[in-house]
Parts: structure tokens; sequence; C-alpha cells
């Protein structure tokens, strides 16, 4: 249900950001504000039972549902930047993109040493991003518990990547 | 109150992004989920009776309390970020930086003509990003009908700068 309302609202849009690639442009679901809270009330609902302390969120859309779901949990959230956005001391992550390399980062004090934290993103793709970021939470003492993403592009692997991580995978519209 | 509550969260970074200024860390207010929920409840009882077809927030941290808000009010979000990143048709807005100039983009389709636009971020410092976005909604045929921030850097101006602009600025938490 949840996930034919997602496939319903994207747009795809050809050839962005090059040539083949056709892009999963979710801008058009932020235009609809029931689905965005059937979204996270899919989130919450998933994720029932399930012990989270925290949540982080990967810059930038996964700021969007990222807080919302953290405010229904009630638990605190955390953000997951690019290198040189967060002021306090950070701990670092470098990795591997096709061409080159990114940085992110998060404040040293995001969350307490053995807190179980829960990964979000709005889409999971190959899934470099959120490999780092579950490495950069290890690093700095938590434990991921889970991971929740909107929209999951199976044939990039993002899944397999992520699946030895520990925690539930949930992707709430997979393509 | 909100405006007690939100101080009371914020944490002071001295020298950053440079030496001599003294940046006010919002991540510490994310950790806090009730005072998130009662942010947004500010804004929605600050913004009662008004007509608000779409809120627009400014990437990254505007797409925080941003999306929520959208969907307390039941309007659509519409991303305003910077350049490359929105994958559908853009109009872009150079702006003028200290040293340089930005870009920021929002998709031609993001919002009917005539639609009354909420622009949101968390901070208003100079005021220079928020301007330039209410260039841009301007030029695709809306029209900015107010401002939320979670914080305003008085001493920066901004207030000043936007007052020009239609609509109230709601500011939580002055300094």
């Amino acid at each position: 249900m949840i996930e034919q309302q997602i496939k319903a609202a994207i747009r795809d849009i050809p050839d962005f950001p090059k040539p083949g690639i056709i892009f999963k442009d979710i801008t058009t679901i932020l235009k609809d504000p029931v689905l965005c809270i059937n979204i996270v009330d899919a989130f919450v609902d998933q994720l029932k039972g399930k012990q989270i302390d925290v949540v982080a969120g990967v810059e930038s859309r996964g700021f969007l549902f990222g807080l919302t779901l953290a405010n229904r949990l009630g638990v605190p959230f955390v953000p997951v930047r690019k290198a040189g956005k967060l002021p306090h001391t950070v701990k670092q992550k470098t990795y591997d993109l096709e061409y080159g390399s990114a940085v992110i980062e998060m404040h040293v004090d995001a969350f307490e040493p053995g807190a179980n934290v829960l990964l979000h993103d709005d889409l999971l793709a190959t899934g470099g991003t959120i490999t780092a970021a579950s490495e950069l939470i290890n690093e700095l003492g938590g434990t991921v518990c889970g991971f929740t993403f909107v929209v999951g592009l199976g044939f990039l692997g993002g899944k397999e990547k992520i699946a030895p991580i520990n925690g539930d995978i949930i992707v709430l519209a997979e393509y």
C-alpha cells in the first residue's frame, strides 16, 4: 500500500546526473503532506518493539524524514554531515566514490557510548555513504540497530552491501 | 517560553567557522524531541489564520523543521537547493557572499503560479540566502507570504534586509 503510494508519487528523471541514469526524484513525494505522514507512520509501525536510542540522518535529504521520525519515536536526532559543516569537535570518515572520495562527519558527542542508532536516508543506492556512516557510528561507540529508507534501488546492490551490518533494513519502496 | 527553551538548548561554539565568530549550534536542539515538537507547534500557532499554500525550506538545515512544518500545515514542502542537486528543470539565483558568490535552485514546477509561499530556514543571519530565495520564488510566479526561523542573529541585520519583502517574519529565539 505505502509502496504503491510512494511509487505513484516519485518522478523518473532520465539522464540525471549523467546520461543513462534514471534518477528517482523524491521532491514530488514532499508535495503530498498526507503521503509524508504515511511514510513516517510506516517506519514507526515497522520499527515497533525495537530499542532505538537515536536516529541519525544523512545530509541533506536524510534530514527530511529523519527528524520527523526521531520526533515520532521520541528520541534524539543527530545529523551525519559533509565535511566542515558541524561546528563542534567531529570524527571524520573518508570513503570511496566512483570517481574520487567523500568525507562525512559526526559530532563526537552525538550520542552516548552504547547507544542503539537507527540510520536513515531517503534513498539506498550503492550503500557507500550509509556504510561509511555505520562505520563512523561504530567508531563513536554506538551500535547501528537498523536502517530506514523511503526508496531502494535494488539493482545497485546497496542492501547486500549493508546486510553484514547489524540491524533490520527497512525499505518502503523497492525498485 | 519557547525562546528560553531554545536558548537553553543551543550551544555556543567560539571561533567557528572562523576566529571571532560565535556559532550557534542547533544540533543540540535536535537532541530534544519534545523541544523539536514545541518549535513546530510555536510556528503553527503564530501562523494561525494565514493563507499558506507551500512551505519552502532552504538546504540543508531548513529541511529539518521545514518538512515537519509543511506536514503539520497540510501543505506541500519544496526544497531550495544548492546548484546541481535538483534533477528536474530548475531556475537559478546567484547571490553575493562575503567572498565570492553562491547559487541556489528551485524546480520550475515547485508550486503553482500565484501560490503563497512560506520560507523557512533554521537560522536568520545576514539574510543573503533567504533574500535570494525570495527573489527566486517571485521569479517563479509565487508570493512570499512569510518567514519562519528557529533562531535569529539580530546583530547581523537579516530582519532589516528581508523586511521590505511581503510577509511576517517569525523568529522564535532572537539574539
